[in-house]
């Protein structure tokens, strides 16, 4: 059920069984030569959708397009929101739904960076310590890094192998035919002006071994997990 | 041209060509029984995206989702920004995309509030007294109105004849069968506690005149206003 | 009475009568080459004034002196604040008289420019939100335009005929013998470095028709509609 | 010359002659039982007025009505702007001053509560910081204390035989005839909730002796040596 | 007691006594070619331990090793705190310290800037007006100043005679050969861009006389008097 | 060499030498039952001060005593600054030295949460932007993982063998004879109002293996590596 979608009579009627909100929070990101800028939009986006075929109290929220970016802030295409901004933002967003009586919430992020997660963290823990809201929020990329299936993948990360394989089961379309090889380069806990000299090749990892039967198994497994999660947390 | 379907790549190359980028601002709210909470959000992306067909060197970045709101704030649906914030995402993206190499931007916001325009318009602002960025901004609804093709619509205003023959047009799909009767109550200008006793139908204006006919003419208008002013301010 | 005049035992005394507190707010901004700096402080402390010689349980705060200003931002005797700081400013003063034990504020804008407008309402939703305080927000321009005895004055905007009436009626030694003619370019929502390229001539309308006489009656009809305003919203 | 009374033109022409503008910063506050909450608004003004009239280059920009109160704060009539605003809006003032041309500046506050001070001052530090800018920032009340033919007057301060003789100087009307005795409480410099134990009569001092003779000896030494501090730093 | 030395299961102990926190403020500052940079660090920690060994109920927190200053702003070695982050730091120690139970507190600062106490006093002021914490606040400097045996050290001040025998009681290996002599200079209340014109020798007064005895004796009347400060104020 | 130990003359011939800074981030946090609440202020000074030993050209910064905590901060003893503050007291104090001249610095945390580590690295990140210092910052305790020399030591962490053994190695006097042993908790990514649910025994890991030998071998490792990417990175 895609909150957007909904009237306001609708949505009142819904919010009266406690459902879960899912906020997808996207980034519009450089992701190499080969993957489109919403790929850290498009993955969470999926997720909360399987999700909410299979759970009929969810309610996906629309999705915030935009995060904090280090690496790639720099590079063509990366759209940056300040730290100050991306907490406010989603604080607000969580504030406003709970003040129209929802109290379950799980953000889901696209985009996996620490500076980014914290953001989103200190956002939720305002809202926890002000009100009884019961927040989850993780990004997707760790849970599919702990995917049991996934083969060796030596330094994958950014616009790597998983990421190329999840997209090209999502968005086949959407993917490029080139496969680029990168790395991130150690800098000696420098910090860069320019940031975007720690991955130089815009990706990390190696994307020749993507594949949408990968991509499948991947995002099947961040789906089922996800949904013991919620079993384990939330009364839906 | 959606920018969030390209590559960084794609973009960089783009952006050489000096184009137009617009950024879509929508919202998530209240539209009276009969309209979904993203009615705001359709709009301006419709319009942009009609926009982005005739002009080849315009591209369209992904929508902001979210909006600053007065007299819907406390409705089922609405996710509403503080001033603050909506103030400070926008300076954001557009501060991202200049240092990236973007130098025209058109803001199209679907909602129309006014505390909502003077966010807009005070993050332009900054960013056109920081930089040497070209700045259009306006709500779409601001031109509708001047369409001269528009039958005579007493009080017609949010989720009115206007806006609900706009999305017939646009997505029939989305509109409920319902069609409301509303209008705004005059407070003496006080300052309401929750200004929702301002619209208490949830819609201003007679709904049952609108048809997608209508909105198509309405549609139609704005495309070639905004293809004239932005042939008369850039250069693309 | 006015505040300002009064000690802190008088005021303490006055306050035990549950009054109405108008708090004026004024600006220092440029109003052509005929009418003072003070022009849109004269006007809303004249008529605070005149009320409260009507309605005995009516104070008239201290004005504000300076506001915030856009197509006059950069031009000669300006002084503009931003909008954080007069949002600060007007609820740091509401706050501060509604600790002392007032609970009905009327505040009256002489300026009427859409930023300021929403700063002033910004302070008062946040303070009718935090207390039980009733708070009247306008801009005396607004209903002086809805005078039914206005002739005709197309495009009549800043410093034209009717303000440069209205302090013709208030302070007549203050209008200097030009009678300057302007009017508001259409910029094609473009965002603008200097916003007085909007207003060329510093004045909008034609101020050759101006007369103390019209003033008096529109300054008439301000009070008049104002004190039916009080009397229907207020208990004093 | 007064700013409020200037056109845009005069100011102009004024400021072409590099004059020094004095900003008088008042307050509304409590003041004793004898005299008006204008207090401290009064007393700078009054200065600023008879200096322009000895200095031809002199213009008095509108006064700052309100300022930032500690021990009077919860007293009835004190109206308090906090740290943050107060600095905020005399920095704006003066950035907006700065911006139209003006190069010298007088900050006289009839105020001297050391925050108000330091929030004044911290505003001027920033202006002075970022511009070519110079301005000269203090209490009147500082030079009024180290008047050569003040008597012997112990413990004299807030509302005190000092402040009381100098408005029986200014504004004899507004001085009630009650003279109050008072004195300043020492609290072992404990933080109060409520900093007014620290003042319990609302004065300190013994008003009893005040004279408009006084106070008028005690104006013209202020005058006088602001006019040498003047002649000492300003070229105008 | 020092409270860095405590483990997590003493302190919880020792609040249950409710206990009084001291928080030396210290300072890294510029102080002459004599007296080393954290002169106005270990004189607040030197009284603070002397107090917690006669008062058994006082712990003696961590030192903030850093302030705010003006006229050593720019001198070698000084290291400066903006106004609103050292409000903020001293905000939030004192409040994390209340959270976990702490009812009392005694801030005592080496560095007496008159900005540098208005940001300790509003942090304090802010505590004490969102809880039941009772504060003292104030540098030993201003106590130093009221001790009876001080002989005449006409404009002693800054790393002056009174500085320069304290710190040859307590740590006389910092203190190097040299036995300046300097002065504040007037400077007609002007706002400097480099406020250390107003003490062109780093230090004002005249050290040849300080003396280790001198400070013992400094040392011991401050001591005394906050000891009976604390009996007056303080339930330990 | 420690700077507070320094004069200010002192101080500007070493900064000539163009030196690196260390500025040790330490904390005052709840370590378990046997370890002091300045265990992470200890450890990156005691590197600080073996580096300084080695390197001439190396100052040690006055330490910061405060850190920004999560699953400790409701912990006895945990002094907790909030992300905003400590952001700013950093971009404070590397702002202030490097406007006194210091280019080069490097940051070492002894605290290693993810909230903390993003508050310093957003406030190196905008200086590094601002100016063309070069800053290194990391924790120590990342380095310490990484000795080759550690046992195994599964789902060690806050307070545990690594920590205490560091301890023991440096300030043995301050360890307790209790060696606890704990684990944190996995809460399927829910944002706790309390933390602490996450680290029950207030520390994570078996402490019984730990040792003083063990803690030089861990400690030297650091001095060691950090000598090492000083002399890869910095020019001193």
């Amino acid at each position: 059920m895609k909150m957007e979608y909904m009237t306001a009579d609708e949505f009142a009627l819904a919010v009266k069984n406690n459902p879960l909100i899912i906020l997808p929070i996207g980034a519009t990101e450089a992701h190499g030569s080969h993957l489109p800028l919403c790929t850290d939009t498009i993955q969470p986006e999926y997720i909360a959708e399987e999700i909410s075929r299979v759970k009929t109290n969810v309610i996906v929220a629309p999705s915030l397009n935009f995060g904090l970016h280090s690496s790639t802030k720099n590079m063509p295409g990366t759209i940056n929101l300040t730290f100050d901004t991306l907490r406010a933002v989603v604080y607000d967003i969580l504030t406003s739904l709970y003040e129209r009586g929802v109290k379950q919430f799980l953000l889901m992020s696209g985009h996996a960076g620490s500076g980014h997660m914290t953001a989103l963290s200190e956002a939720c823990k305002r809202v926890v310590s002000e009100t009884d809201a019961k927040i989850m929020l993780f990004t997707d990329y760790d849970i599919a890094e702990r995917c049991p299936d996934l083969p060796v993948m030596k330094g994958d990360g950014h616009g790597g192998c998983l990421e190329t394989s999840r997209i090209l089961a999502i968005r086949p379309d959407l993917v490029r035919e080139s496969r680029p090889v990168g790395s991130y380069i150690y800098c000696n806990s420098v910090v860069q002006k320019d940031a975007s000299v720690a991955m130089p090749a815009g990706v990390a990892g190696d994307t020749s071994g993507a594949s949408a039967e990968l991509g499948r198994t991947i995002n099947g497994y961040i789906v089922e997990t996800v949904i013991r999660m919620i079993d384990d947390e939330f009364r839906i």
